[in-house]
């Protein structure tokens, strides 16, 4: 029984994710379906990316991710399939699918061009539906990967920018990747880029974040401080994360995806 | 394995929605369970119908779709179940169910009516529960349609105003009858209500909206206009919709469900 | 074929949901996962107890009610198991399951602490996705709710704070428990603590709230009464509910959870 993921900006009032898991069902009724988000800030493939990244790894060998967060639909933007180690992706080329696929390791890329999978009649606005769907159905059902389309190199497709931290004297310059729903504060500074961090803990580290420096204590989790107190931690996917116990990081500071963070280590 | 879907406008905060699929899985343990929307807004069940009319027909043929948007739940309103085409409908009937069943083609209307097939102790406010999730997951794992109850005409349910555009001498004066969770302004007016399409395309058509009359280009998809501009295009479910590239249509027009709109076809 | 629900306060934006049904469906691929909800209000452990007792009697006998509303994760709060008459309970032991779990009727508790049964590396912010996730995937393919870890007695479980109505000599003193999506306001008066009710129906009865004195029809429906109008009924759970027939009562009213309520039920 193979698993399809479905990750788009769609919202859940409108109909477009049941559609597409009707035309998934109608051609595989077998496979099971599971929403990893349907939430993503619209147009926005970079918090998209990080969404399906984030989550992709949790599901069983052989699960097809599918990710429709897609401004460029009906342009010549083209649709891809990349086959992981362990997983299958399927969606636009816009930079959407490659950040979960270079973590899992890419194995081939395929060009989605073979119309005999899609729907009849693919209009220029929904490609969930008339592309995507039917493309991961078959796919589930058949476990052909070659028949989607002539292949790619990892030349031809959109890598999108996600850059490290910069290591600086004084410390780590990184910025705000993700504001969870929370309000936690999710950076792009791994755990990899902290050095002894076990000293660390119980310590106040000093960060600049929106052009406040502020000490906030490091620790292991939320209940170590104070109900309403700032902390900082290592979160669940290895980043560093800026939090408030029971409240919302993100409004009191002020703080957007994209902001710089610098984190500074030094005596 | 049979599919149920619903559409309700209970929202996913509070448990309705499981306490319905826990009742379906109770009685009919095989069946697959897909939402349409539970966000449709509360007691329109127009907006109800268009969102369960836009889905109906992608899911696989003898899917059962459930709707519940029930202002009248308790009154006299009857319940009904209706055999289409391809499809079974059920829930109240106040024109949530016909406009989807007219599209498939009504074959058979049944009044829901055997207490047999209910939960115990029906409420005067939850028939959701009570009534249209029993009645589903009975249909569901018997097919037996006839045991529901006894036959009902066409004449006999309500059939929602769904009223078309007017042809007039300039062009056609038709209504916005959804917005999507894009901000994307839905039309009644139909591909088929436009003459010689191909010819529009890449000509700036003049619509008038809410007193404003504006010149928008016709196009195929979104990205053939900048970010931010307005476009016009014939939308996935054949239906003409105004949006904006990467933006909010109805929040900048400032347009809601009802209003007019008049789109000038002349020379 | 065994269902699992689950309960949080995770919301539908993030992956947090999404990753505990990989997880759940890595560890046993034939498990049923139904939503109850993930919109809890954040860290309102009472909510989440409310919403996940309104709904867990209407599932399959055996189902596994997982439930996450956790501020105190990566303290010393313990995590536990709860085998009732018909059901299992997997959580943090902050008093979210016992609601339910003492109407079913608690027959065993264990204490989670089988490592084995635990993902690898176990987080100190997300016992979600490393520790009940894969509990609850086990318990459904094995069936073995001993392993888990030790037995607990009753007293060794937080039993949250769900006072009953003070019966007053001129009529109940009652509080606020829950206010649903629609803004229908749930009371913690249960029918068994109103006499005659049959008589009451039809009357108008006074109740006080926010200091406000008010006298409000009791019926059976909301379509008793005009569109607008307050109404008071017993609900699809057997409480006293405060509405307003196709409105919002508890904006209307200003009300919120935790507010009191008095019925007057004398001559």
């Amino acid at each position: 029984m193979t698993v399809i993921t479905l990750t788009t900006d769609f919202g859940l009032r409108d109909s477009y994710v049941a559609i597409m898991k009707g035309v998934i069902l109608s051609i595989c009724p077998s496979v099971r379906i599971i929403d990893i988000s349907h939430e993503v800030r619209k147009f926005d493939v970079l918090s998209g990316a990080f969404i399906l990244a984030s989550a992709f790894s949790y599901f069983p060998k052989g699960t097809i991710h599918v990710g429709v967060v897609d401004p460029g639909v009906g342009t010549e933007r083209k649709a891809i399939a990349i086959k992981t180690k362990n997983y299958f992706f399927i969606g636009p080329d816009n930079g959407l699918l490659t950040l979960a696929s270079k973590i899992d390791g890419i194995v081939e890329i395929r060009l989605i061009e073979n119309e005999e999978l899609f729907l009849q009649n693919v209009s220029s606005t929904f490609h969930g539906r008339d592309i995507f769907a039917p493309v991961a159905a078959h796919l589930a059902c058949t476990g052909n990967f070659s028949s989607i389309g002539s292949s790619l190199s990892i030349d031809e497709i959109v890598i999108p920018p996600f850059s490290e931290p910069i290591v600086e004297k004084e410390g780590l310059l990184g910025r705000v990747i993700h504001i969870d729903d929370f309000g936690n504060i999710i950076t792009n500074i791994h755990v990899s880029h902290l050095k002894n961090i076990d000293k660390l803990y119980g310590r106040q580290i000093s960060i600049e974040i929106k052009d406040k420096k502020l000490n906030i204590p490091f620790v292991k989790s939320f209940g170590r401080v104070p109900i309403g107190h700032l902390l900082c931690f290592i979160d669940s996917f290895n980043f560093l994360e800026i939090s408030i116990n029971q409240g919302n990081a993100s409004k009191f500071l002020n703080v957007k995806v994209g902001d710089t963070v610098k984190v500074f280590l030094g005596e």
